[in-house]
């Protein structure tokens, strides 16, 4: 399914923008009523994920995709991001789209060398 | 290519041998040269593999699956797992499969909660 998955194009286009740290953009396929279960809890609204996500594009310095797949729905995909804080935070996400926007993320990273790096 | 993804069959008969604690089984689609770069680092070949999961298998209570997708020789997967110290314990794994065992593994999960319960 993956060649002509909607929801993978979705998650790709999403992706491509906030790596390339056009929050503008990326923020454009998040839908407003969007929910994420993230490491720390749930996030809930594009006004909250914007928060979530604004600090992490700052310390971003690149990312490689490391696999993707997706269906009509849902995708699932894994990266490597290279940060300010940790040179190597992989991370991995899986969506459901629909009309266009991601309406849920379950949004999974390691956050040990975030911790780290703080202290 | 979910469908019929090679790759994706040995991963989730994989996923389901350790998910019922049967380290046997699991390992028994685990390549002799397997390398998994796991969140605290490199693991290299099948005796230090089975060191790595025999304890994460020990605190086991259950998983579910999340996501799960494949190619003819990649397989990308999230579940949920619940374990002892840890109420919810999401992990993504990227796996490269040849002759029906799993010779690459990309294995993610936030270390944070379990560093947190042995505090």
């Amino acid at each position: 399914m993956t060649e002509n998955s909607p929801a993978l194009q979705i998650a790709l286009a999403y992706h491509e923008a906030w790596t390339n740290k056009d929050l503008e953009r990326a923020m454009s396929y998040i839908a407003e009523d969007v929910v994420c279960d993230a490491p720390a809890g749930r996030i809930e609204g594009a006004e909250a994920y914007r928060a979530f996500m604004a600090p992490f594009v700052q310390i971003l310095r690149g990312a490689t995709m490391i696999a993707a797949f997706g269906d009509d729905e849902t995708a699932l995909v894994m990266y490597d991001t290279a940060t300010v804080p940790v040179p190597s935070a992989p991370a991995a996400e899986y969506v459901t789209a629909k009309d266009g926007k991601i309406t849920y993320s379950r949004f999974l990273f390691d956050r040990a060398p975030f911790q780290a790096a703080r202290q």
